[in-house]
């Protein structure tokens, strides 16, 4: 049975309460309770993680590198400034999606440039909460 | 019974036989035809069009503003060049997701940068021709 | 008599349902029909033409070298795309009015850029509409 | 019975003896005189006002904002580097059109920049003197 | 007794009626009064200036070299623009706050760039009227 | 009461023992028992918070959001590098003072660049501590 | 028996007759005549194209694909717009010749960029009409 | 016999007691009196101008048009903002000679662009109130 | 005895393991054990720390301010994006040795940019683990 | 008889033995003797010269100035850093040829400027040894 | 008696052959002769040399440390492209002026960077071969 | 027995007498002797090489390729301006360590770039003249 792993970057904790003209209204629990049952029904198992913190998120990526099949990972701020991210990410070697619920390209311009976007398999940009779905079936059909 | 209109721009007809080791061995009609059965799945009707010609991808998108509830379209070259598609675009109202075979973040820098981008709903780039089955089904579920 | 041409570019033909507040309400076929009222008070020969090729467009630029005596353009989205045009529009050597409906500074900065800006005798920017035919005031004063 | 103004910007005053190859023989008085003659043609008032001085221009801009209906103005060199005449048009509610004599895009790289385009109406650019003229008319039908 | 000059750039005094969304409704002689009740109050002499003239902004400055013992500057547009009066700033030996009423890094991006603001000894931006207020009991305090 | 936070940025803590000649020889402590004495003055609740990990000021940005009526931020380094401290003050809704002390525009050009400045309400710069007096004031006016 | 392909991009039609300046008097129907008389003397197969229109020389690119054995493309404007033409070369795996007639380093700074120069084997540039000839004999040679 | 002027632009008449270590305590009455007795001993008439206004500046370029065999300017901060002192030295027909009594080039980088340069006959740079007296001689030998 | 500190940066803890073709197959215990008994054949007492929080390097660069007599430093990722480090250098007053083990300057254009150069005394950059005992004997020789 | 001149740059003198997989694995001496045969045929006298020294360039460079009836020149690494060669070119009336060997398009973007390109008649790149010969050949035919 | 030293840089030993329209027709030893007459009447020693040998200049910068009362040097080319030029200077501590014959503002955009002109006392620049007198006089009069 | 070559670029044969407060007072000779002596320890054949002249190191370099076992070159002004060098280094097998002896970054912005970082095996900067001794003992120990 495959694992597959979900992280969250900062801020998005507040889904469903931060600026919702731009995020919507669901929680990252609803997104993290949809994810569970569609992973469920595609055999996967799933865990999630999410932090404010880079050196948390890279810490965990690291942690992932013997027990995963996928990462599914919405780095935040983090896609424009981390570079400790994309080093981490540059030492797994499993399918990764990134996924943004908003489309950054409508944003500001400094959001259009990317430290991880050359580093995944692929992105899913703008297609709100569903993006985190369609990437978790894109990591099962691999 | 919605109808989604498929548009693939130039060279992708090709697919299948042009740089195998970015764009894989399937050919346009393969993917045409995997969405055309995921479609019926779906209770869509599906409408599929390619052009290497940029006029003709206007027009096609001028074409079908009245009677369409979702696109998906692949710019291919395009992406990077034409203001006019953008422009035709601008004019749709209906939901549309941009779809790119590879990832363009691998690729030459001038491939970084998009006329379409922030004119669509969202993007999924690199997940391969996975990338359409996955846009039909998120336009579904819009 | 005078022959005076006017050369619509790309989505021009969906003036008037195409963003209104951008663009205003009036079709092109208004456009033209008040361009031609005008010309024949001026006693001008018209022929307009539109396009959302580009090739198509330089075709028609081409053909108009012998049998011209002023040109009004409206080069669309390719103002900003297409040196194609501009060579074209070297080869003439009638005055040139580029026409643009909207003031293209308060859009995006890529169409503050211009490839016919400077091959052009002049420009009429913002005015919508009555654009046209203040320059065609201005190419029957010429 | 509307009130049209019109302002000069620095060195117009040396129109017909400044640099002829691109400004024309006519001087400021001659353009004046056909504008007032087109105004009272169209049953406008109109007033004119040359300056040298930034500050001149500024001011006048503030004088005219209670009683203007239309405002023709040629910021000339001041059109690339003043903000604070950009500031004061903002502060008109009145339709504007900015008139360059010469096409400036045949010019040196720092006269395609403006910091007024984007505040005006609308920009006549390239049409010799007659721009003036144009400009009125295009006021006088809004 | 300290006295304390303030000078407001171009177009400041419009203030109350330009573009009240982004500068608030009260009038440069509110501002002033305020100013001049605070002086008061911390036994500081207070004179004002306001011109939309660079020059004489300068000439201003100059003038007060020999007796200042602290400037308030809201260079309004000449902010982005003036050399001269950065010049003239490198003169001051007294201790200088720069003022802005608006946050200029939400509005235009030439707005971001400034010739003064390395010049002065602080910068105070986006707290409205306020922002004089505090200039002046920081510049009691020093 | 109205409650106010505030947050200083990373070295912050080591103010008054590193480069005095740019920040003063007083410590955090010194600055935050002045403005403890002038919020009690001001009948405010003042609670003060630093942090050389973006995480923790983006977890304590966050926390705030309930009970806050005015956040006073000296992002330190993180304003020229952090778009997650960006995007958590985009979610509070209180009116925000950012402060530094030092003038950044004398300093290296990379300082001159924020990610914070127009997401605050205000900015006081180069006013040394006074700076988050003024703050405080500034807030408690509002 | 080797086939080499031709193909002239926009407005090489015009030649003899545009800007005589730069490009001379010879007409494309000359150069083509030429061009069949030395293929003849080479022993070569030689197939002429050419257009204005973008679509068509993808077209044309894509349908030599199984029968060519050298091409020789003059992609005049396209040089510096089309993404499109650059992506169907990189389909083809004969050896490719870039031809320009006149010298681009002497114009406008534009046509110092090119989509197409990284993917051809070789350019030859600014040798007029013979840049054709010499093309043909260095495919002979190969 | 020859008239030579003499045109000093913002904040040159400081010289003496502004910033000493760069401009030298020599007064501007100094440096006039020192270029009269040079042009007395070359037979040169000099009349000589200050301002702090740009308008002012312009203005006298113009009234020198018809007077002046040789101008000597220093246009200060102006150098490197006003284009309308370029332009009104355009419509100007004798030498020029632009003088800066400090090294501009060891100065701030924006004292590196200059509207003047390429307009005048040559340039003096960092030679302090000399390079006048040696800007008169170049004049006279013209 | 002199005391020198190592700080190594994010996922340098993955050394060995991570892109050998890049950083070899030594691990970091590897690099330490080594570094140990040169410090003691050179009778210096030597700390080590790693971490992949930003936040915890700035704390440890603060902590070791009394107490340290050289650092090394490999920052990692955070050589490209951390001005918080940057600053918690700059109030060490020993000297400071850089140490990368690849040669950033064969690698992405973004690793070419450093916010920590200036500030060290020195950088060793690609000679691998030995960069580290180098940088040992460079504090031990001053 | 005509005479043409053949200047060889920097460490093409190394032409076989450096970097075969660019410049392939004939020797300086291979080209010259090709050059000299065709040379001959065509009724052509040549000479050649290589050197490592700018400054021995342009010493031939204007050595031939009075006995060259056309130049070929691979100016290698000078091609991007030399403007002394460029002067030198300028002072040569004879037609002058470009020769790269590699596409140097396809290598380090500071090798895509050229200081020469605009300055020669043509050029032609990518072609390996044969560029020279058909240099020679578009030489005897001018 | 003071000594000054003339370094003239590479291409203008064609001086009076060269590019006659923008450099004169006055020869290398024209000028040379001038200023030693010059120099005679100032009672100063005068040595010239000229090389196009940026190595040669460095050597001769070199030799002439401990025997250089002033140096006058136009630099040509190099004044772009040469860093060890600028370095050799910076290890002379008499004054300098660097000439220009010909006004490089008005020349290619290369020509108006320069790794000379903050390293110098002071640039003359347009002037003509007159350019070097005025030097002569300058370092005479310090 | 390994030989290991020493080059010195331009103004390297200064050292000891230029900007000592950057450079330090030892000679070149100094550090030679340092070289040799460690060499020898090291039982390393030594052999060192200085020149201003870029051609002269380039032929150097092209001369060591027979008998070269680890190259130390230190090219001084020309690491920002040669690519000759980088040529001629291109064409070497033997590991290559850069020095330079003061730190780069903390001088003018130009010598931040570099034409040889990404081609040696690594780079010393600023440590002074331990800095050859250490990348001594770099190549010994490869």
């Amino acid at each position: 049975m495959k694992t597959i792993r979900v992280i969250h970057g900062p801020n998005l904790n507040l889904l469903g309460t931060r600026e919702p003209e731009i995020y919507g209204s669901e929680t990252l629990a609803d997104i993290d309770g949809r994810l569970a049952k569609k992973a469920a029904a595609l055999s996967l198992t799933l865990k999630t993680f999410q932090s404010n913190h880079e050196g948390a998120i890279v810490d965990q990526i690291q942690s992932v590198r013997a027990h995963c099949d996928g990462l599914i990972i919405n780095p935040g701020a983090f896609t424009h400034t981390s570079v400790a991210i994309r080093d981490a990410l540059l030492a797994l070697t499993c399918p990764m999606v990134e996924v943004h619920i908003s489309n950054v390209y409508q944003r500001e311009s400094f959001r259009h440039q990317s430290f991880i976007g050359d580093v995944v398999t692929g992105r899913i940009v703008g297609l709100g909460s569903q993006g985190y779905l369609l990437a978790l079936e894109a990591l099962a059909a691999m």
